[in-house]
């Protein structure tokens, strides 16, 4: 970086967003578990953002960046948590939300992305562009297309848990020594990393990606975007970007050490320790930072290891289908 | 009272134990849900104590009291959630502990409470005195007995839950109109109570008790202690303490409304609620003020109410069995 370029994602913009946000998104707690804790010979906290309003960390971004388009009308697509957090964001800024969601998107999801007041568009996900369907409204509206991952103001709103967690180690006299999260396009991270990196500057950053679906891990051993192959499957319905974000692999191969994978089995389990010893209601894709730190992605004894669980939002079949499976013991 | 009569239990004292408690117990959220407030047409608050240590609120009536025997051994009498706050006290404290259980208590609290480091004696409820073994430990060992309820420093310490309220209430502009918390012994309402009233005198307060175990909404009525009538039967297994405290009914006959009651199948609903838009684990007595509400015991449209969600401790079979049945809607 020349000493006058901008970078693309300061700890100044996640501060502001965070200014922005104060009373809005829930402060959520950093949460460990003694049982848990001796059974791993260390420290493994769980920032609870699955607490967070719509059930995900998605709120804190999306309200960032809906509120940099000062009044204008906004646009999303998203099939899942993007879309609530949009669509509740704008009802509080009292904005025009038009959410682009495929026709088959969970039920829940597109009930609550109406009940937060925003227009829902459906789509066929087989046949039709959603990129087209976008620019037309966005044309049509004059409205401004707020993107998951690749924009600078949703980093900064992600950015805000990583100011709070390094809020909350100080506040417990906890430097820690890693800091996972979960990513699809990679905007958590890198807001995540950037807050982190400003007061931990020794911390080790790393993805949390399901098993076949590790594009963040590829691409920061390689040093350069390359894509997951596509082939398998996954229960973690919000990791299954293809590639990393272009603006978010430019702050997170400058600030991660690597990407850390688990497999659909060791989330499950995530889930269930997320249940038994936490409290919290964590859903597939939220828990991998937690099922790759279980998955001995990095080591915890004698060390402070800090997991995102970024949300919460699972049908009640599907978690009680996992809590069913083998107890966590 | 009389002039210079000292009072039970005083806001000074909860002030103390919130000084005590202060970077061990976890502060916990206020959380609310805009898609229920929508439908409820108010807002309803949600204490989430289910993510304190240990995974219920008894930690800090325990923590409080044990730091009181000022390292002398304690001694306790408890099936469930207060035996692993009185352990994990205890453990913290550097303090010897015995917790008196009964043979059949649930395997996963008799595995936690060994886990914690406190010695585990067992008696067979239908043949043994609990009350006799604990007293010729108390003998033997000099310990310090400490009861679920009916102690000061307990109600002190479940009172750090009320101020907690306060300050979350202050912070985002919010004045209770009811608060309601589950009631078995009474001791986490007398605290909660003792602390809301300190700073907002017009609050109205509750206990929440299961339909056939109403000992407190049915004292309440009569201004005087009474038993339930102790034939029916319920989930929650924390709330069937047969009548209230001495101690807690002198705190909460001054205090209090009133009761509310709801029924198991409002008690499995709230369990659902609180998974859907609270994204909590709440195990069926921690879920018991939630469900007076959703019940209709107090009115929620146009009003702000707190309900205190108290513990998450349930068995996963339990769990699913409950997140199986009609989904919440």
């Amino acid at each position: 970086m020349l000493p006058d370029e901008k970078p693309l994602l300061s700890i100044e913009a996640i501060k502001d967003a965070a200014a922005r946000l104060a009373g809005l998104a829930v402060y959520t707690p950093l949460l460990e578990s003694p049982l848990l804790n001796a059974r791993l010979g260390g420290r493994l906290l769980v920032k609870a953002e699955c607490l967070q309003r719509t059930g995900s960390f998605k709120f804190r971004g999306a309200y960032n960046a809906v509120a940099a388009a000062g009044g204008r009308p906004v646009v999303a697509f998203s099939s899942g948590n993007h879309a609530q957090g949009v669509a509740h964001a704008a009802q509080l800024l009292k904005t025009p939300a038009t959410i682009i969601m495929p026709s088959d998107a969970p039920r829940t999801k597109l009930e609550n992305t109406r009940a937060y007041g925003a227009e829902v568009v459906l789509y066929d996900r087989w046949t039709e562009d959603r990129e087209a369907i976008g620019g037309r409204i966005a044309q049509e509206q004059g409205a401004v297309l707020v993107r998951p991952y690749d924009d600078p103001h949703v980093m900064a709103g992600q950015g805000t848990i990583g100011l709070e967690i390094a809020a909350q180690c100080h506040e417990i006299g906890v430097v820690p020594d890693s800091v996972l999260a979960p990513a699809s396009g990679g905007g958590l991270i890198a807001g995540v990393a950037t807050a982190i990196r400003a007061s931990f500057p020794d911390a080790e950053l790393r993805t949390a990606e399901p098993a076949g679906f590790d594009d963040h891990a590829r691409s920061l051993a390689a040093g350069r975007r390359i894509a997951h192959d596509g082939t398998g499957t996954t229960i973690c319905d919000a990791l299954m970007a293809p590639r990393p974000g272009e603006l978010t692999f430019a702050v997170n191969s400058r600030l991660l050490a690597g990407g850390a994978v688990a497999d659909d089995d060791m989330v499950r389990e995530a889930m269930r320790i997320a249940f038994r010893y936490f409290k919290l209601v964590a859903e597939p894709g939220g828990s991998m930072a937690l099922a790759t730190v279980l998955a001995g992605a990095v080591p915890v004894a004698g060390r402070a290891v800090i997991a995102v669980v970024s949300g919460g939002n699972v049908d009640a079949d599907l978690y009680a289908k996992v809590l069913g499976e083998d107890a966590a013991s």
